[in-house]
Order: C-alpha cells, then structure tokens, then sequence
C-alpha cells in the first residue's frame, strides 16, 4: 500500500520541526515539491535546507527523491463573490496532479507477479508550512484524490508548529485571555469588518494591509513577519501609532525580497484578564 | 542575568516537540514544576519521560534540578459571573509562587565580589502543555512578576504543538475552510450559543460536554481525549449520532485514569469549499 505523509514543517525555522516529523522526513521515499514560481525560491532553499538538515543519509535519513509538480496557474477574482468557485476550479486541478504525481512517482508494493518489490518507492510526502490545519489544502486534496478512487493509499498527518503560534511565542504573548475566546480568520474577512463576539482576532493571508480598516477601534497590534527566519521582522503597539510604520516595513522588505508572509494578532480593549501588561499602555 | 524559558512541550507524544524545544530543554538548569495533586499523575509521569528522553545527561543534556511549586488551591465560581476576578486572584498567589521560586534557585550570574560564578544555576524553565500560547497562565504571570520589579530575568518562548493542532492531524481535517474563520473558545461559551460568524468551532476547557447544548445544529464534531498519547481517543461523525457515545467514553474515560483532556472541532454546514469530503455525511 502507498504511504503519503503531510508533514507540517514550521513557521520558518528549520528547528521548528518537531521530533515527530524528523522521523517521519526520513522515512520517505520521494518528496512531492510544489513549483509556486520564482518568486518564493527563499521558501524553496529553506524547503532544501530542511531537507538536507533532518532528512538527507548523513543525516540518518535513507535518501530520497524530489518530484517538481508544477502548481496550476491560480486565477484570482477581483472581488471576494467568485472566490471560493475559483479555489475549487484551481483544487481540482491540483488534485489531478497530485494524483498523477502519486501514481507515477509511489508504487504500491507489488512486483508484477503480486510479491512485494525489494527497491520499490513506497512512501511519499508533502511539506506544508507551519501546520496543514490552517488555510493549507493540501488535505482536501488528498481527500478528492482518494474519492475519486483512481489510486488508494494511507495517509496521515504530522502537525507542525503554525505561523500563528511561532508569532505568539516571538511577542510573548497568548492568543486567547481568561476564559475568552481567538479568532483566526482572514485579511480579507477583516476588512468587511471587526468580527463579532471576539476581541482577540488572528489574521493571516493578508495581501492588502487590511488591518488599516480597524484604525478607529484602534485595538492593540502584534505584527510579524518572516518569523523565525533571518528575516523576521516584529512590531507591537496601539494601532493607530504603528499602522503607518508596519506598512513602511511590509513595502520595503516587499520589495526587497520579492514576496511577503506575515501575521498578526490584534487585540481589542484589553482588559485586567489575560492581557500581558504590555497590552496596556 | 537570569534566565527563563517557557517551552511549549507538546499535546502528549514525547515526539512532538520541536528540535528547538529539545535544544532550549538541555540549555536548563532548573525546570520549575507545578504540583497539580496526584490527579494528574500520569501527566506529571509523561513530563518526565520527556525531560529522562531529551533533557538527561545520557541524551546529550548538561544535568538539570527539578522544583517543586505547589500550585495554589483555584476556587472555582460556580457560575460564570465571577471567573475572571477568580482567576486574577488565584494568578497573582501563583505570581507570588513563581517569583519565590525564581529568586531562590536562579542566579543573576554574578558571585559576591562582581565577578562570574562558575557553578551558579541562572537559566529556568516552565513546561506548557501543548502551546503557551492558548489558555495558558505562564505568560501573564511572567508579566505580572517582571512588573512587580522585585527580581530581574530575562524571558523567552518556545512554540508548542497545540492540542488543537494534534487533534485536527489525527482527524486529518483542516480547522479552516477556504477564506472561512474557525474560532477557538471554551466550553463555557459554547453552552451560551453557537458563535456568531463563524461555523467551524474548537473547544477547549470543557468539563460539561457543552457539545450538547448544539444538538439542534447538528455539526459534525471531530473529537479527542489524550491526543497523542497511548490512551488516545477519536470519534467523528454528526453530532446527533455520536455525542452519546462521546459522553460514554468520556465518562468511562475519567473514571478510569481520574482525569480527561479532551478538545473538539465543530462544524456546521459544511459547504463544498473546504469541507472534506468524511464531512458531508
């Protein structure tokens, strides 16, 4: 039987990845790398870097294969009504790639006369930064590969430490105060509005600095961004006083390098529960 | 200067801390322990599997002490309307605990005539279950001493695997669907509603399978008690068909090992973006 593993491999820091998936990097035969183009190849050598680091024979890992698959093109629609029918248009393609990719590339363990093959290539891989639970598809794909029913395998999941927990821990602060409740929601849900019944709201996927839509509840932010890199960068305050200073910093390291990631907590009238001193100016 | 780790050690497998956790473990002279009452005994035995695993001599370790803090007695309000007050109470006594504990077995590094102590223990460390960062007191209590301004150190965190994360692995769904919010709250909130905005809840904290009061929704609910662990615990499926059976093996559960930790994803109406495809019965 075909083997796949998601593998969550951290926020960034090739030290994020737990003990869990060391062991589970070198017990595969191939890694099925997404191609996402030239202007992520910093995300592509940190990828390498791991691999190298936990999986490579000199590091106790049995060697391994790489597979490219190229990502299909994603068409974004201008306005957030079209959104969630063009990712399914955009996932079912991936899924038939990646299907492809497993078939090809995985062998189920059979010799043409139904024994096992010594030198087979049975287990694979996918990466997935920070955790595969959040705003990752990898899963879901997996999920209509199997659906379809053209090819079978196991599959199973090694968490990993989410961009959001890496961000928690560089400002020292908890996501959630006494009792209350986080949200983790999207840029482009924040910026139709502050969400109900949370004070505590996490954001990611954020292309377009939505965080500005929330100057007037002016809660208290905590930005970062390639966390856990080199590269990391992190500001805390009162919105209004570093909103203009975060995206002074987002532009220049933009430009810089090509490609952004970043993530942020705002937290709205802190109060004497849960909130660190730092949250009360 | 004193120092103080906060390191995330993960939902329950020994394996899924991180290579930075394991880095930052051996780096320890003291780790800080809490005496929650023999109920927890056996997480209190699985805590040192992980130090005997990572953080002994024999694993490359530099020898560690361990301290006792005897957690102070938490007065639970019966009902909800006094829990934070409750909580800062009974934070600001263990405040008192863990500054105590810091200025007695923590050096700030330097011996009576200015100069460095050779043999001085300076760097302590408190173990978090799953990620500091949700519903986790160390962080604010740290606060709490740093601005009390009776004893100097400096902090840092680790990020852990979250329960949430090893549960939503071990299910193989994601918490978030396509450009959807997921909202982590407690049991107690649940029993007060379903959130607004959101159809995909996880739960924590929750002694009272608040999970019935959403009979009428009907989610689909993934859940898990000792996520990661020997015991471990899964069930999937529409709430109305499993939560009977969760509350047997809940009950049956607790009654055997005296203690239970259980966390749980909801998810309404789960639509045809991101939603996998066990979820649409």
């Amino acid at each position: 039987m075909r083997k796949v593993y998601v593998i969550g491999i951290g926020a960034g820091d090739p030290d994020q990845l737990t003990v869990q998936a060391v062991k589970a990097l070198r017990r595969v035969d191939v890694f099925f790398l997404l191609d996402k183009g030239a202007e992520k190849s910093d995300l592509i050598a940190l990828r390498h870097e791991i691999l190298r680091r936990h999986a490579g024979e000199s590091a106790g890992g049995r060697g391994y294969r790489l597979v490219e698959v190229r990502d299909p093109e994603r068409e974004r629609a201008a306005d957030g009504a079209g959104y969630p029918g063009t990712v399914d248009d955009w996932r079912s393609r991936r899924a038939a790639l990646y299907e492809r990719a497993i078939i090809d590339e995985l062998s189920d363990g059979d010799g043409p006369d139904g024994t096992e093959g010594p030198d087979l290539d049975r287990t694979g891989a996918f990466l997935v930064w920070g955790d595969p639970s959040l705003y990752d598809s990898t899963l879901p794909i997996l999920d209509e590969i199997l659906a379809r029913g053209s090819v079978r395998f196991e599959y199973e999941v090694i968490p990993g430490i989410s961009s959001v927990s890496a961000l928690a821990a560089r400002h020292r602060v908890t996501l959630t105060r006494v009792g209350r409740p986080v949200q983790i929601t999207t840029g482009r849900r924040l910026a139709e509005g502050w969400p109900g019944g949370v004070d505590d709201v996490v954001v990611m996927l954020d292309a377009h600095e939505s965080f500005r839509h929330q100057l007037a509840a002016d809660p208290v932010i905590h930005w970062g961004a390639y966390v856990g890199t080199d590269d990391e960068i992190l500001v805390s305050g009162r919105l209004s006083e570093v909103a203009d200073r975060i995206g002074e910093l987002r532009s220049e390291a933009r430009a810089r390098k090509g490609w952004i990631m970043d993530t942020y907590l705002l937290r709205r009238d802190p109060g004497p529960s849960g909130g660190s001193p730092r949250d009360r100016p």
